[in-house]
């Protein structure tokens, strides 16, 4: 947390059915086509420790999770992904492209469990000091749609299996996020069909590239 | 977080191989004698989540833990560990007895790994609001003294797996903190005869038991 990042950090964000398994395939075939070292992750998790905190996150389970417990074990998992494989890979000049970050935190924990943004906010500072990612790319889909495409793929994890009104408050807190700063968040209609979304992806990557380089 | 405890929260607190299991024994059945209603438990754990916490803790593991992230993790299973157990058997009157808690947290991540403790008394206040411990019961020895005694008892975890060093700043951390709140704690001098020690846990509990009616 102390150098500057060289690498760029991209974030992908979006509700539930929302397509960020197919369109991360799109990115990171668009960044090895291009000849750019990247490094895929995701949230929670992205090292051993990190994942085992996925695991507990997500299995359903019959004790009533304490939702700042669920907050601090989202940052805990953060803050060993950041020690042990973004800062490593931004200083080492690599992109990172990251499946969720602290944005989902803002949406699920801030907007769908209704904690505090205040607290966040310390959390995220504690946990990253300046770091933010370059570029947000959310997929913005209204959750009826989104409920109905995820429900086809398997069983519910424990924030799957929330309802559509917790869904709705996620998708309205990713968007106040990136209404409040625009130059940050690249914000992709994931109504739209396939190619026209993967050719709003190519243009906002095509974006960062050109600033990169 | 909102109502006043009703019954008394009693912690045991101490570096390794202080006697705390033997102690704690003593402890509960001096309660059960008196016919005094109290909840046993432990930190970090103390529900089925915390405990899972618990055991990513204190598993010796081939990564580095981040000690921001361990940090977390252990302020995660404390957060569940009170909504679940703690605050409601207060509530209903109940003491509770737990073997450690944020006192060991200002021991081993504050003293021990040397995080801030600013950001400890931050974290403190964020999950457990103004409950503090009605009583915090400190054995305190050498850590020469009680490595050599935990020495004996099976296979070390990642804590204990530490060197000589890190326990003395346990200890140190452990007693700054009762030399800044005498009343809040009652050391008590391990390296005694365990009658000695034991006649001094009684006489501390005589006088919470009487402060409390």
């Amino acid at each position: 947390m102390t150098d500057l990042p060289r690498g760029k950090f991209i974030t992908l964000e979006g509700g539930e059915g929302v397509g960020k398994s197919t369109n991360l395939r799109f990115i990171t075939q668009w960044l090895d086509a291009r000849g750019i070292d990247f490094v895929q992750t995701r949230e929670p998790g992205g090292t051993p420790l990190a994942e085992q905190l996925r695991t507990l996150l997500l299995e359903k389970r019959d004790e009533a999770v304490d939702p700042t417990a669920e907050l601090l074990m989202v940052f805990a998992a953060r803050a060993q992904h950041l020690s042990r494989v973004i800062l490593p890979a931004l200083a080492a000049g690599k992109w990172v492209v990251c499946d969720r970050f602290t944005d989902a935190t803002y949406a699920y924990q801030g907007g769908g469990r209704g904690l505090d943004r205040a607290l966040i906010g310390e959390l995220e500072q504690t946990v990253q000091g300046d770091l933010r990612p370059d570029r947000v790319l959310l997929l913005d889909l209204d959750p009826v749609i989104g409920l109905q495409r995820a429900a086809s793929t398997g069983e519910a994890d424990r924030f799957e299996s929330e309802q559509q009104v917790f869904f709705e408050k996620v998708r309205a807190a990713y968007r106040e996020r990136a209404e409040a700063a625009p130059s940050r968040y690249a914000v992709i209609d994931a109504a739209k069909s396939l190619p026209e979304v993967q050719q709003q992806l190519a243009q906002v990557l095509e974006a960062i590239a050109a600033a990169h380089g």
